[in-house]
């Protein structure tokens, strides 16, 4: 099967960058980068990975699926911990290599218990 | 040259979750993840990739450096354009394979224009 099967082909500079349909560019093992925010206060709350299955399902059901790298398993947020991401809104960049989801997150994104991933300044100029 | 030199190797979980010592994960082509945000606002402007002298360049100038993937070259943001981004902190994720840059953007992020490059929707339950 074809991974980006269940989505529209990528056809001319037009319709990638301007063009509402849904023809997402998944690399060369399949997957796209997702970008995680709350739909209410903007902050980024993770990045994670998502093939052709998982975005299928995030549209489908309305909430946040991805594919887990180190687990190589579909993952639907929250389905052990109930910290699930509620999808808002699913957004597609210029070049539609990348997912933007804004979510209603249940709970923290991050499985250190922290609202977001990056919690952590590695350089600060304030 | 090791790609990864300049920065510190990765040694434990409690290292990699915890610690802010600089240990970035870059992947097998020598790229890491960088979501870029606005640093007043919180809007998310653009996702692009480093390697390990994009990264220094940004930490070393305070000035956005990404690696172009389809160019293949160091690409200092707004170089040409003049839409440059002054950073004002740099975090890393949990497992320190994505980078986050608060920025203060001089100009528009995207090459279409447009302030972000997540300016479509795919699907919207507002």
């Amino acid at each position: 099967m074809n991974p980006a099967a269940p989505f529209a082909p990528r056809k001319t500079i037009e319709q990638v960058e301007e063009g509402h349909e849904l023809a997402p560019k998944f690399d060369s093992q399949g997957l796209i980068t997702a970008v995680t925010t709350d739909y209410g206060s903007g902050e980024l709350l993770m990045v994670g990975y998502m093939n052709a299955e998982a975005l299928r399902r995030t549209i489908d059901t309305g909430e946040a699926h991805y594919w887990s790298r180190s687990r190589q398993v579909l993952w639907h947020k929250g389905a052990t911990s109930g910290n699930v991401q509620r999808v808002r809104e699913v957004r597609l960049d210029c070049d539609a290599d990348t997912i933007l989801l804004l979510v209603d997150p249940a709970g923290p994104a991050c499985h250190t218990g922290e609202v977001s991933c990056f919690y952590r300044a590695m350089t600060s100029n304030e």
